[in-house]
């Protein structure tokens, strides 16, 4: 495949029933995704084989993972799941929550 | 590893002689760094082993590959290069041009 480029916002998508997944790129040794999270949808804590690294677009939620407390995470954060670390998230906010996932390994 | 958050803007740091790389993190599996460029700074075009996807946080620039036009990203673009493909970006703007890259496989 050649090189994608998107603008994020062109693909925003939210979806009444549940957290919505917008597939952007995949390939062999990754996956690319962007979440688009109505206020009060959320992703139930769950492990993969690979990293995840979400980079927060917009809108605000709590980080989850078993075992530990909520942690508040906001447009601007960078996050990295390393296989085997369970992470979910919940849309705390007012606003869509919309970030970007890859999916590494 | 545990998983880590960091926010964006307390990683940025500009540098007068070239584009800066931050690292952020680092597993088997991927590398995430934060690249900060001022005005007139690039990367030369090269090649990974690996996908390298972007996410571009602030400014705008031109996304350069080897035999093809320049192609304009500013905030919001989400970029993946896939192994092989050539990649390198030129701030053509008047302000910082900060990028999330993340590297896989």
């Amino acid at each position: 495949m050649a090189t994608e480029i998107w603008n994020y916002q062109d693909k925003i998508e939210f979806s009444k029933e549940k957290a919505n997944k917008v597939q952007l790129g995949e390939t062999a040794n990754s996956r690319s995704t962007l979440w688009c999270l109505l206020p009060g949808q959320h992703i139930h804590p769950h492990v993969h084989a690979g990293d995840h690294i979400w980079v927060v677009l917009e809108g605000e939620g709590e980080f989850l993972q078993e075992g530990l407390e909520p942690t508040s995470i906001s447009a601007g954060a960078v996050l990295l799941a390393p296989a085997g670390d369970s992470h979910g998230v919940n849309n705390s906010g007012s606003q869509g929550l919309v970030f970007v996932s890859i999916s590494a390994g």
